[in-house]
């Protein structure tokens, strides 16, 4: 038998513990550095706090969408697994679009990638809703395109894009001009599905554990 | 319009082109350099060679055991989700028995976490299976513990817990005494679903696309 920790509640608390001992995130205002803790937590990296960014009414604004019963609009399966259910305030419904039998096909209209081709299907529940892309470059690239063609706005993008090609610039691309969206972010290659989750999960639920 | 490449596959040569450029590889046979060339793309952080460790046999034991049609065994739904099923050579089955409906009780009476009383589900399945842990590293340890009650052996260990509390330990204890079974970790605090899917989608297929 190995000497660890078996509960779950203390593995999480000291968790943060070291989190908040060891990452600097006093520049913060606290219900983000709460955020950030969460991010760190998923990724085992406390200095992505360099990397992150936010705009000032981004959680306040993507979490009383989630009061309000919004849809989660996921770039991925692996986002929408992340997701813990029983955070969510109001059961909203998580959506993944990408396997969509017909995705295969207007990829190959647009002329884009299936993660980019998926955002089509999200048009009509854009409006009020709570974006989280975690894994495709294109997919973010793609949606600020779509807010160039429709007035509706989501209620926060979490744009966590993770990779070597396209993920540094579309995360600039947004954080330059996130279309009148407010947004958080993680600037770099760094990122991915369980920082994205993550995300959700702090805007989701104010306490920690 | 944004100025970006849409072509995934164009998306995929360029990334593993990249990494193969900045990463320090020439330490790792060919075969091995492949996985952990997706690995890096997986998390967007060349510098994760120099954490990786592999014995000698774990791809060549893993590869034949899917090829012989094993089980996945994946500590979370992340995991699971992570694995493209399409690169699997035998449409093998990807098991998580991490919300199956005993799992919470398995846990009271072990006194440990939900992850690590999923394992106790895993026991009739071990014998020549995929193991792949992303998430949890009570699931590592536990694994380990029930290795010492038992004879049967996976083909090999993919072990990626990831984060503050035990992720360290654990993949230092696999690595120090694998129980004769061939294994695969990323030592430190990272790791995650995402890597440790993208092991897992290595190992089924020898090409990279």
């Amino acid at each position: 038998m190995f000497d660890y920790i078996r509960n779950g509640t203390d593995i999480y608390k000291k968790s943060f513990c070291i989190i908040r001992e060891e990452a600097c995130l006093s520049h913060l205002p606290e219900d983000l550095a709460t955020v950030v803790v969460r991010l760190i937590h998923a990724c085992g990296m406390t200095d992505i706090v360099q990397d992150f960014e936010a705009s000032a009414t981004a959680l306040v604004s993507g979490r009383q969408a989630l009061k309000d019963g919004c849809p989660i609009l996921c770039d991925s399966q692996m986002v929408a697994n992340g997701i813990t259910r029983k955070r969510l305030p109001a059961e909203n419904p998580v959506i993944c679009t990408l396997n969509e039998p017909e995705v295969p096909a207007i990829a190959q209209q647009i002329n884009n990638t299936r993660s980019a081709a998926a955002m089509e299907l999200w048009r009509s529940q854009l409006q009020g809703s709570v974006v989280v892309i975690g894994n495709a470059p294109t997919a973010l690239f793609r949606l600020l395109e779509i807010l160039d063609e429709t007035t509706d706005r989501p209620a926060v993008i979490l744009g966590f894009p993770v990779g070597f090609v396209g993920a540094i610039e579309s995360k600039q691309a947004l954080a330059e001009n996130s279309r009148n969206v407010p947004f958080m972010t993680l600037h770099g290659r760094r990122g991915g599905s369980a920082i994205a989750a993550a995300a959700v999960n702090a805007i989701a639920q104010e306490s920690e554990l």
